[in-house]
């Protein structure tokens, strides 16, 4: 096995292979239930085999799924999410988050005729060579016109916009700050405010990486409470519900140059996907969905809050309810959190003991208590392993 | 719509919007149907919904898809890989032939510690910046360490081994010459073997891109019957008969090289495209399989240059049986191309004017027959149109 799916980079009694999903729950290959607070590492939103997901994807595909072209299906779905994501006017499809953000790029670039992009420092838009977190193989050319600010910190992105002048293509930036082994930072409004005025300025634009987010936060568009609008989002991960799919929405004054650079894949306008993601965004777009899910993350944060207090161990738990990350309190090196993993895994909880988690509508009240009772489990491990912090 | 699908690549009477495929046809929005010629620009090569693909997908579908990591699919479609494709010694999965195009780059660098890949001027390998075809928003950074040579020159590749040097990662090559609007060519044998000289005499990688050839030529890999070992092989299109995925095979030396660079996607591992590859590799080691391919395609070419002849127009029918290019002799604006593409359309033929088409194992006798009824109808309106040539 290769990449983050691969066990090595996880702990020696965590399955490499599964079996099954169904809900909240996984399932691995020796027949071991567990429950799911990764959904696949963010695709899985409504749950595992969600019958509405499945139903609609089955009825496109005896149809067909990969064709000349596209089927109607397409439209559908470009109408939907320019119907529900507030900042767009038009939708492209494509198959990674990587093609999403790379895409974003290619048109920002071709849209301005400049070639500086900025990323905040850390955060991670994908695995190509301009973008990897690993850069082994790839060249520091594939990178030559990429320029990094940090997060959160308006000095820092006012020096990096005044550096990149009359060069400036657009800021490529994620929701809130999620980088593995650090604190998860929601966006300052000031500073969100101060990357579009950027933009504006100097007539760049913002594009914003919904791919983890999307969804989660809000269905309109994580930056939609803002009030800031962004003129391109990348989107992939929860917007089919495991179904392979990206999509790069934008804003009107962006439709030209979108329609002028060369995106396309094989499987691009597969139409069994696209009629996943009308499901998976038609039951987000349900009143109840999105608070419910949030309800259940503040659920579980509340109570494993509050197991910490009680073993003595000193937490941080930071993020979205949806998509929380945790710590113990200067441990660098991952030690206790590796204990705690183990012992959730021990007692039927499948977590990362490095990245942030997610939520789905599959987690009910009565799936985080069982969640929790697993963390409770997992406090009592860390506390008689290293005693209280 | 963007990309090669796109109507407006095409002719107004194209459809833009497909209803669905079975077998060899493909049927529009309107109702209409169409022998389709162009199989899903390559994934379709069982023919639309393939009872055996479609049922093994929907036994993993009940199970899952997109999981926490691979399901044990994986291990059986690599195994599979590796017992099928002659210079495979492991598998690494993604979605798109880009992926895998890009992998293989990244893969020899990593081993190689080089900079520089060769590939043959005008040949495609994928829609990333470093290999797009239209350069809009991209950079000439992100080509900053290709090199080109001329396809089947060995003069020409030797001038660009020779300045690459000790700098050289590898050569990216395609099975054959397919470069749009010019004649296909097989590559010559004695330029395969000059390629995978100088690769090992500087220490560089020969990599294969079989994306669009992949299983059209040989099961075993399109350079199998040379007898021309290659080091990295990319595939994609029809690896799973249309379900989004991509493979990167190598041989052993280059397993830690491609074990320690970063490749990872959020759907990379999903298991109903796996399961759909397993069955679909499996029909086509059926020992008939590609020879029927191969006859069918004969026998529409043998029927093609015949009615050309009889109607007193000289055309160039170029490229292996199952993947051909036809165009009209000095027909440079595709007038002539253009005038038989739509009168093929109307007889309910579907063919592209300015693309190499695909063959399947549903292109059967009777499948052909109906088909070369239709270019004969589009024979005598090229000449209605133009007389003879």
């Amino acid at each position: 096995m290769y990449g983050h799916q691969a066990r090595r980079e996880l702990l020696p009694s965590y399955p490499q292979f599964f079996h099954s999903g169904l809900g909240a729950i996984v399932t691995d290959c020796d027949g071991r239930d567990y429950i799911d607070l990764m959904c696949s590492w963010g695709p899985i939103i409504l749950g595992h085999r969600y019958p509405d997901v499945e139903e609609a994807a089955a009825r496109q595909r005896v149809l067909g799924d990969c064709l000349n072209g596209p089927s109607e299906r397409l439209v559908e779905l470009a109408e939907m999410l320019v119907d529900t994501i507030s900042d767009a006017d038009w939708a492209i499809f494509a198959k990674n988050g990587t093609d999403a953000t790379t895409g974003c790029l290619t048109i920002a670039r071709a849209h301005t005729g400049r070639r500086i992009v900025l990323a905040a420092r850390g955060c991670y838009h994908g695995a190509a060579p301009w973008c990897t977190p690993r850069t082994l193989g790839t060249l520091p050319s594939d990178r030559a016109f990429m320029r990094y600010f940090d997060y959160n910190d308006q000095a820092s992105l006012d020096d990096a916009v005044r550096q990149a002048g009359n060069d400036l293509a657009g800021i490529l930036i994620t929701p809130f700050r999620h980088v593995e082994g650090e604190d998860q930072e929601m966006v300052l409004p000031e500073f969100a405010r101060q990357a579009r005025e950027s933009c504006d300025r100097l007539g760049a634009l913002l594009m914003i990486d919904d791919v983890r987010c999307g969804f989660r936060l809000h269905r309109g568009g994580s930056w939609e409470p803002l009030r800031i609008p962004v003129d391109l989002s990348a989107w992939s991960k929860a917007i089919a519900n495991g179904y392979p799919l990206a999509a790069i929405t934008g804003a009107e004054h962006v439709r030209n140059a979108a329609n002028s650079v060369f995106l396309t894949g094989s499987f691009w306008t597969n139409s069994v996907p696209m009629a996943a993601a009308i499901a998976t965004v038609t039951a987000l777009r349900d009143q109840s969905a999105l608070p419910a899910m949030i309800a259940a993350g503040n659920r579980l944060r509340n109570e494993i809050v509050k197991q910490a207090r009680e073993h003595g161990q000193r937490i941080r738990y930071t993020g979205p309810p949806t998509m929380p990350y945790m710590t113990f309190e200067a441990d660098t090196t991952y030690e206790r959190m590796n204990v705690f993993a183990a012992a959730a895994l021990e007692a039927g909880l499948y977590l990362h003991p490095r990245h942030n988690w997610f939520l789905s509508t599959a987690h009910t009240p009565e799936i985080i208590d069982r969640a929790t009772a697993a963390t409770q489990q997992a406090f009592v491990a860390v506390t008689a392993h290293f005693g209280d912090s």
